[in-house]
This record gives structure tokens, sequence and C-alpha cells, in this order.
């Protein structure tokens, strides 16, 4: 058994636990290479179930200890689905907005914000490098399983997610700041779902240059703190314009 | 140096690094008994304005590696302040919404959730337990030090804190729940600051007998998920409420 934890350069990566490979099984069921599962007699309803629907993709099963301890798994974790990286590209039609994530380095924080995003209906995430890697079992996880119902595409530079868009139709972009000249949030109201949100890194946000290419945003907050947490603030962006726009 | 690691049971608690200490000097320095710094040549601007204050409020300041050592500080964290936990209470006049959560179990989540309270307006905080330690360090942590401008109080059970708030005019509750039967969240136009936004435990959410207490709210999402994370829920709740409101 040819195995090691897992590693960013790998095309493989792995799925920990029922809740997550339900979710893989519902849109790669043909991604997934094998399944380990760990010997033991406590096998609930949930495990039962998943093997029946792991026999019916006809997934190989292969029980073993010692998989959980080269990939590091937790003592309750009592299966693994190992899975080809899928490969997505964005959609760029009018109707579909855009959510640009440039230099996220929390993996929790990716992964609340893929979950977030499926949650609130958009379905197509560019991430701009360096940035932490979505395949990683982290944020699979912090996604909790939503990481398989959307686009995710990643660009070295944002010109070069500018340039993928090229061709249909000019989008509005948003570049969420906390630039005192920006607009408030709260007075936006898009008029469609051609447009997209942008968020910068955790501690250094987005670099003043975006205001050259988008519309910088603020989300009104008291001068107490310094900054919303990352996820949150796209969170509240995504609530915004997911609700306010009359184009729904 | 008497001194151990972080226990709930104790009267002191501990923030870790320059930038929480900024703030619990800005609303509670007659609370820090002493302030550990550690021996390194390293010191800069931050920390040199830090010894300034620390000066000016004739606080203790011991320097000492084994303090680091024992209350587990990562070697990046250059000062650590001891302070004696303050104990708040909470305003109930109508003008003063409330924030109750139910049960919260993950540091990291309710130190999100209080530092986007404070970014957003809302300064009193009922913590229904069991629960996890809001003076946790963990806590104060992930509150980026927010943790020092909120009114916290806990209470153990939802009855109790109903009684706390007995004498004054009855207030809005509102229970967030995926209940399919539950308001909409975007229907939602408060006219007043009177009401409380309740939230559950991130694992189980709120019990369904707080329908009988409160008007259930759904948060609208995509079935493709089973639920929000809760500081998301939470944030994209106090958003809501503190920009609809036609009473500000």
């Amino acid at each position: 058994m040819k195995l090691s934890r897992y590693k960013r350069s790998s095309t493989f990566s792995y799925a920990f636990g029922a809740t997550l490979i339900f979710e893989l099984l519902k849109t790669y069921h043909s991604n997934i290479t094998r399944v380990f599962l760990r010997p033991t007699q406590k096998r609930g309803e949930d495990l039962k179930k998943l093997l029946s629907e792991l026999h019916h993709y006809n997934i190989d099963i292969v029980e073993s200890t010692k998989a959980f301890n080269i990939l590091g798994a937790k003592d309750s974790c009592l299966a693994i689905a190992e899975f080809n990286k899928p490969t997505t590209a964005l959609v760029s039609t009018p109707e579909t907005p855009h959510i640009v994530l440039v230099n996220p380095s929390d993996s929790g924080n990716l992964g609340t914000i893929i979950r977030t995003a499926v949650a609130l209906g958009f379905s197509n995430l560019a991430i701009i490098t360096p940035a932490v890697d979505h395949f990683d079992p982290k944020t699979i996880r912090a996604s909790m399983g939503a990481i398989f119902h959307i686009n995710i595409a990643t660009f070295a530079s944002f010109e070069e997610y500018l340039q993928s868009c090229n061709g249909s139709q000019p989008r509005t972009l948003y570049a969420f700041m906390l630039d005192q000249q920006s607009q408030l949030l709260t007075e936006i109201k898009p008029t469609d779902r051609n447009y997209a949100l942008i968020f910068g890194n955790e501690a250094t946000g987005l670099p003043e240059s975006f205001a050259n290419y988008a519309q910088p945003v603020f989300i009104p907050q008291s001068p107490i703190i310094d900054s919303l947490n990352l996820a949150v603030a796209a969170s509240i962006g995504m609530y915004h314009f997911s609700t306010v726009s009359t184009a729904r």
C-alpha cells in the first residue's frame, strides 16, 4: 500500500470522515480511488449507509489501521476517502457572480468562506496565489464538504484572473477595503449578478492599488476594532449582495 | 514567582502579545497585576510604546523566560499581561440590543463573535452555560482584544437570563434556527433596538423549545449545505439587524 501524508504537490487529497465522503460522492464519486476503513466493531448507521453507497459505485475499500496513522487521522475518524483532485473552471456568464480571494493564508478561513459561498448561492471562486492550498484536508474539513459543490480556479495574479474573463461581458468589481474613502456596503444596491467580490489577505488586506481596478467597499464597523475576521467580512459581503440584488 | 498555566477557575487570565495588551490597557489597566517580558534584544517600536504605557500606569514588569514557558507562549510572543478577570453586567435599556449565545463550545468561534459584535455596535453579550470559557486566552486572542470592550454575563439557563431582564421593558426575542417554519431573516425589519438575537451550539443549534420564547429566524441558505458556521451565522444576523433597523 503506497501511501503518505497529504502533500500539496500530490494529485490526490483525502476526505476524512463519513460526512465529507457523502458530499464527495454526490459530485465526484468517479474521482475516488479507494476508501480506507478503520477495522472496528463500532459501525453505526452512517457508516453502514456509506459502505452501501461505496459498493454501489464499485469503489475499493481497504481495511487498514496503518492508513489512519500515516494520514494523521484522529481516533474518532473511521473512514477516509482518497480522491483525484478535480479540476474546475470558472463560469463567467452575467448571471454568475464571482468571489475572488487574494492571497488567503488560513485553511480554516478558506474552508469557512467556501461553506458560506455555497450556502448563499455563490458557485465560482477565484484564488490569487500565493495562497493556502484549497485541497488541503484542513480546508476540506472547514468547508464541511461544500468544496465539492463550487468551481475553484487559481491565478498567479489578479491581472491573470481578469484576462481569464476576457470575452465575457465586463464584470463590476467590488474590492473590500478598510480605506475610509470607500463606499459603504449598506449603500450598494447591485442591479444584476455580473459582479466580483474581492477580499484580501487576513493580515494585510487588499493592496491600495485595487482601488484602480475596482469600486472600494467598506463594511460599516466601529473604530474600536482594527478589522473583521476575513471569513466574517466575506460572509457579510456575500449576504448583502445575495439579498439586496434586485436581479434574483 | 507563583505562576501556573491558565485555568478556568483562576481569578486571573492572560493577554498574549502587545496588540491584546494595548486593548486591555484601554479599558482595564487597573486590573493588570503584572506584565511578563521576554528577555531579548529585539524590541521593536510596538514594544517600546507598550513599555512606556506600562510605566505610565506603574504596572510591574517582570523579565522572565520561565513565565513564557509556564504559560505556554509561542517563541514570537514577547509580552504577556496577567490581569484580574473583570466582572461586567448587561445593560438592559431599550436602546441596547443583546446577543445571547446558548452553549457555545468553541473558543475561536466565541472570540470571533465578540470581535464582530463590537465591530457592529453590539456591546452586551449573554452566555448560557455550559459554555466555553470567555476568558480563556484562546478566546481573548480570537477576539483580537474586543473582549475588553463588551459587557458579558453568564447564566445557568435561558430562563435565568430572562429573569435578569425583569423590570426592564420586554425585549423582542429572535431565535436563529434551521426550522423551515421560521421567518426569513431578510424579511425582518426591526423598528427599535430593544431585542435579543439568540444563537445555539455549533453542533446542535437551538433546541426546538426556543420557538416558545422567541420568533424563530432562518438565514436563507442553499439546501446543499447543512448549516452555516456559528460565527458566520451570528455575524450575518448582527449585520442584518444593525443595518436594517429603522431606529438607529
